[in-house]
């Protein structure tokens, strides 16, 4: 077994669970309310080293056996978790070394979580020694059907350390990576500014500069520090595959977040998860419109969940599933407001992961925390033990309902890190990044009722009839030649910015878009970085922040501005069954990415805003986001709410 | 004599004055000058010590000597500050332990002031030294009427320090608190993110970490920094006490400041005092309207003064008055920023003191610096000696109109600096501060004409007939027992988040509010953090940021929330005479608030926007902080002037 | 030759080129493409040290050498640059002393630019070696036609590094310039606050103190600061005209950038140069109006531009002209929004900086460059080596048509770095600045058609019929004194804050404003600094900001406050040919400046909105930054366009 998901006839419930946090007098009463309650899983021991390892190598299991002893009594699966999101505090005073340092050059200290520099050698060793400990103790429970590791790595800006370890490392991964410093500094540019090394140790992490350090040795950087996480995660996977066979190993990373390629750090998993907060994700995100925070102030926005169900969902491209791990049942603590979710808001957050392809949903927590920092947080249980409103929401869920089965995708959005890591660091304009274009496109397709499967650019895209990639800005000759590829059989779209950059950081020596000219059938000739306040005209169609101009080769112009200094020019061109849209502006994206589903066979709905609809295993989910009632497909669905209808 | 204002038969006026800034030629000048405007009180050598002590154990006394011998020819009477709000540069640099660091681990450093550790034992040795020679020096000169110590402690950040010498008292005062790390362990909650310790030397200063600090440790933080101003000015008092018998001694506390408990620190004063400037305090006000801004830009708002005023005069629970030891009269030179005041400002500053319970009022300050941080300061004369627009107003008033007399406040405003720092600490809605709710709690009944006692939550409450507890979000047993014994005669009136933390920062096992569920009669159900933008409604008013909900046990649902995820939940509940209201509503809390004055026999008066009412010693003053006239109470009151009324 | 310009007949058209950025093979078709664009210099070597000297004392000519025969041959000429802008990483890593440290006391790193200290003795032996190493052998190369010290000194705030270099040369400059620390801290006013000492090593930099620092020492920081990089640059100058002799030596200073004395850092120069970047200056400006940024996004505003230019004309004071060392021909990457320039805009800019004194524009850059920090800042040829916007508009321009000659300026607006460090210091209104106050009176100017030359307020103004002060507030003796004189054939008008401070930062122990008392005929009464919110009127202004009111001697009251707490009190006051204006009010000062310039002789045109008219050499140059065509003296001036007419 490597996935537990393939076993369920129906959607997994549970829960994640802190018995340590409770006295063990509460332990059975809990799990039998759990198991009342329609879970099946419990994730265990987030965070807790302290309890497991008091002293150092001084090991405490029995409070944790009789847990999980407790648990599988009661027939219910255990989720365990590796403690290594908190070092303890004999650990750090053992070996500050493993602290972090942030960008600003300061050392974080103990006294929350995430307190460690992942290219630690001394911290490494003692995640070895704890995931080792923990998976010879419980690798083999009958009820303990699979791990995660850590917790939400990169969580409050830790992927990144600026430290001696980081430094150290760094500097022995670019030795590794460019063999000698001339390919270095071809590779980085450094003949701007001076910036060409003559000895490995000169070289610096790339923080505290005087104005912008080099982008391509940022670049770097990422890679270095994503390559940092991939491999403490695969030390704990490897221990656990040894010593805990037949289970699934997964992590829950988090919404939005790519300061490290989540596609290759998921790699060495079973399958991925993610921790759905809803309102705190809208809260926090940094480019939805004032107006739409209000709307969806109760329930989250619709497309910022989805985006990243489809994106966890296909993370290790073979589209097995994935779970969301802590789920959001009520007020979170942690954004700006933390509202209180709409009445059915839990229950419409349920049924949206299963149909966007999760196989389990966890709420986060069972009891709220009764002390320190999550105090104000919500869970399934008061603080005074009685069912909060996610609890009795749950209660009326029926999880049968939703049966396992393949979210029919015929649209790949293609998403890269690299790409994330190189447009925002080279903006050129401060109200534009990654995330707003991707989800630009991505919120058009959902707006036209297509479902649509995120993925890497190096993916297999042979299965879809429409691929488009938004924000592709790094182009490898890898993700050129698949590109070029999937053009064989599908309509390709390609957004602004495309390719403007090699996969070194530099600029093509041929110009914009590289070696991809072929394929668009034309070069960039412009682009135009607006301030906000400015707007410019193209077919009735209004272009802001961002507008870029072709010189065509064999691709004819769609449409041409017909204002400002790129009057005249070509905003769109299409060449054959790839089109390329050089302007920011959203109606123009809606009509072109209608036409495009339309030609390519996939069915298009004109969804009325607030519903969304998804498909999967022979059904499609309506999903009610509004405070309101909503006729559609000639059924009301009520406020917050969904109907489920066969799929046909 | 404990407190010299005791023996004054009006208000007495006074100046702040720095003779080290002039030449000594104008000492004499000066003197007559002062006493000319009917000014009685001199305040003196506050930041002299480079004067005093050029060099270590080097005192120079002569300067000083004459300028009180001066004052004391004049018949002027003296108070003395104890310089140690700046130590001088030779005494950094021979020490620079003694230095504060802020919470970015930055090392303060010399040139302004304010300088130092107050948990540095090199500090509190060179402290105790200056404050000794000074007091053996002038402690029983007949002009010295009294002494404040140092100078408002805790100004621009500094009653926390991140250096050693905090770091290792912090740990000595843990290790006196708890006596076993698993009464600190358990306190703390450090179950939490492992968060254990298992030495004392493991545990640091709650700053730098990875995210959010554990709240617990926080607050005890928060109370230890507290001590150690609390220490270190008693330990000047202590030999104030001795060296200078009969004299007063007192500190200039700061407006709307709370990073120590004011009331603990000034259990060893005579009395408080404060310092005022009314239109720095609105422009750097964190929660007024930018209407009220606008309006009262040149007056202050008249509720944050008289809230300061309220609560200086109650610090010592005794009623024993307060003086205002520096009050604006000018423009001042450090908000955003600094317009002059309108004409007949400082005069209606000064009655408003009065009012409210001053026995002295010192103008900052005499002559307006010609140097160094404050040159573009105002004071009672300019640059050029000319007499500036304060001094023309203080020349026209009539401190003999204004005796001495109580306060005849009949309701008592509970306000808690620990409230305060777990509130703000576990904000939950980044737009509503402690402040805030206190605020809108105090406006209300000022705006109803009552006057008010802001008093601690352990305070003898037996003399009111309204008690009102806006934010006492900390709730100890002692204090529940104190509120329950209240409740025997008085109207209670509790606020949202009453009771949600224990002692020790954690919630109760049993839930909000904890053992104030019996007294209030039902418990928390729900609490609703709501953006800006969102709005419920309730039997007509608004309902912004918060709202909380009830279950009932023996209390009656007065209103009921008739939208939003809270609908058709109790939201302002009463058992017998406690009310709380769990909505922040203005409107509301104006019409509860009404209503329980009216029922305890508090008289109500309805007054314009901009008019005040303050009563003392018989007398009604009405203020109008308005810049135009307005009729009230049968008689015209001019623009930004106040007339005084018997109180009938 | 001290001046290459002064042999030219017309404009020098030149372009910034990095021959080490591509391929040598590029060399020689770049060389013959500049030359039949009509540009005659090249600007090289910026930045080129790790090119130039790979290893310690290993130099590299031969690139260099290569490059300039090709131009040779060519008949271009070649600006050299000193490369001591960035210093190589081998030179850090065996120097990191050299580094500078910022306020916050972070060391900055390595990996971009200007990463050095200006006080380091270390790090000057360097800048001489290089310097000397380039100068001796391109020194009297025939191509060789002058030189640019370094880059943008002081850019990404590098004036001031508060690090031990600095800190031991402040100390040493400061016994230097007092003698005594007697004379210091009278100088200092360190008397408050206790900031008096007792030896020299006491003293530290003026940054991490716990509140404001003194501004005096943060003046004569300022100077420090300023004098280091006069003699950073001194060194290199001294070098370069012993071993390159009849060339010219220039450095490329910025827009609006006092942080030292640029008039200072010129003396040693022949002739200075700026770097003119209009949409990156307009996008970057703190005090220009939202809806100003909007109508000139695309074009900058004509009198950000301007401004620099007559001040960088004047700098030397003896209107030797200057160049445009960087002219901006495309998008920028820099500012948070980088427009594409209007239609037109090189060559109205280019048309523009000649009428304002320009003998050289060298376009920034020769091709976009394809690596590290400004791959997406444009050049006149793209990535791919085709003509960008701005090569197609130079290839249109007649250099022909500029030609040399005096810009006949009768007004004089005075400009002084010490007196913009302490009004920001002392802003006492954060809406406020001195450049903000400066460009009310210049853009007033400039709106009525008027030339104006912008000096230092120790220039000799014997040629100016109307002398400009707008915000002189420190007053030096010699500067009274030079203002006196020039009443004596002048009219002179001051601005609000006029000699508020004495030369070490004091107030005048006489009140404001000292010494200039008599020439204006009154003193400071009282000044108001209002919230943006607040207004006061006067004769049918608006006033808003600032207000200040003057007691009368025996100048005469023009304008008296019509409401507020001056009301009544005089703002504008004239004794004979001296106006004094205390109120920030834009109609004002517009009728003011008109009523004064027409008294003075000096014609006066009402320019539309948009349009501005500049002289120079006989001719009179309309330019319309409007994206609109303007008819204005009898002929129609197309949008982003100018005429030239015959100066009648």
């Amino acid at each position: 077994m490597t996935q537990n998901s393939a076993h369920a006839s129906h959607l997994i419930l549970g829960v994640c669970d802190y018995p340590e946090h409770v006295p063990p007098d509460r332990w059975e009463h809990y799990a039998k309310q759990q198991k009342a309650l329609g879970l099946t899983h419990v994730r265990l021991a987030e965070f807790a080293w302290s309890r497991l390892e008091p002293e150092p190598g001084a090991f405490q299991w029995q409070w944790l056996d009789q847990v999980i002893d407790i648990l599988h009594q009661e027939d219910m699966q255990v989720v365990l978790c590796t403690p290594t999101a908190a070092p303890p505090a004999w650990l750090v005073h053992a070996h500050p070394e493993i602290l972090a340092v942030d960008a600003q050059g300061r050392t974080r200290t103990f006294g929350s979580r995430r307190h460690y520099d992942f290219a630690s050698s001394v911290y490494r060793e003692h995640s070895r020694r704890i995931t080792t400990a923990m998976a010879r103790r419980y690798g083999r429970h009958p009820a303990v059907a699979g791990w995660q590791t850590d917790n939400e790595f990169g969580c409050h800006d830790t992927t990144r350390s600026y430290g001696p370890a980081s430094a150290a490392a760094f500097r022995a991964w670019l030795q590794q990576k460019y063999s000698s410093l001339e390919n270095l500094n071809a590779a980085w540019g450094n003949v701007f500014w001076s910036q060409e090394y003559t000895a490995w140790e000169q070289i610096q992490l790339p923080n505290l500069t005087v104005t912008d350090p080099n982008p391509s040795q940022v670049l770097d950087h990422a890679r270095f520090a994503s390559d940092m996480v991939k491999e403490f995660q695969e030390e704990q996977v490897r221990i656990l595959r040894e010593c805990s066979p037949g289970r699934f190993v997964t992590h829950n990373f988090m919404g939005f977040f790519a300061d490290f390629d989540s596609h290759a750090v998921a790699a060495c998993l079973d399958f991925a998860s993610w921790d759905a907060y809803p309102t705190g994700l809208l809260e926090t995100c940094s480019f939805l419109a004032e107006d739409l925070k209000h709307k969806y102030a109760r329930t989250g926005h619709p497309d910022l969940i989805s985006f990243n169900h489809d994106l966890y969902r296909c993370l290790k491209n073979n589209k097995q599933g994935f779970w969301v791990m802590e789920q959001q049942c009520g007020q979170v603590n942690w954004a700006p407001h933390n509202p209180l979710p709409a009445d059915g808001a839990v229950q419409l957050w349920t049924a949206q992961a299963w149909a966007h392809g999760a196989d389990g949903v966890s709420y986060f927590r069972w009891r709220a925390a009764t002390m320190a920092q999550e105090v104000l947080h919500s869970g399934l249980l008061r603080h005074d033990e009685t069912p909060d409103r996610g609890h009795l929401e749950i209660q009326q869920l029926q999880p049968r309902d939703f049966v396992p089965g393949e979210v029919p995708a015929q649209v790949a959005l293609l998403h890269d890190a690299e790409s994330l890591w190189l447009f925002d660091q080279q903006r050129h304009n401060q109200h534009l990044t990654y995330w707003q274009q991707v989800m630009l496109y991505y919120s058009t397709l959902r707006s036209l009722g297509v479902d649509v499967d995120v993925v890497q650019p190096g993916a297999d895209l042979s299965a879809y009839q429409v691929v488009v990639a938004p924000a592709l800005t790094l182009m490898s000759e890898a993700h050129a030649a698949n590109l070029k590829k999937a053009s064989e059989h599908a309509q390709l779209v390609f957004g602004p910015r495309t390719a403007f950059f090699t996969e070194t950081g530099q600029a093509f020596d041929k110009g914009q878009p590289g070696s991809l000219s072929e394929l668009l059938g034309g070069r960039l000739k412009n682009f135009d970085s607006m301030r906000p306040t400015l707007k410019e005209m193209l077919g009735g169609y209004e272009v802001t922040l961002w507008a870029e101009s072709y010189r065509l080769q064999d691709a004819q112009a769609l449409h041409v501005y017909e204002s400002g200094p790129l009057a005249g020019e070509c905003a769109v061109m299409q060449k054959g069954n790839v089109l390329t849209i050089g302007a920011h502006s959203p109606g123009l994206v809606h009509d072109l990415l209608r036409e495009v589903a339309l030609q390519a066979g996939v069915s298009v709905l004109d969804v009325p805003e607030g519903i969304r609809v998804s498909r999967r295993a022979g059904k499609m989910l309506v999903q009610n986001f509004n405070a309101y009632g909503v006729d559609f497909l000639g059924t009301r669905v009520p406020a917050v709410n969904f109907e489920v209808f066969e799929d046909t």
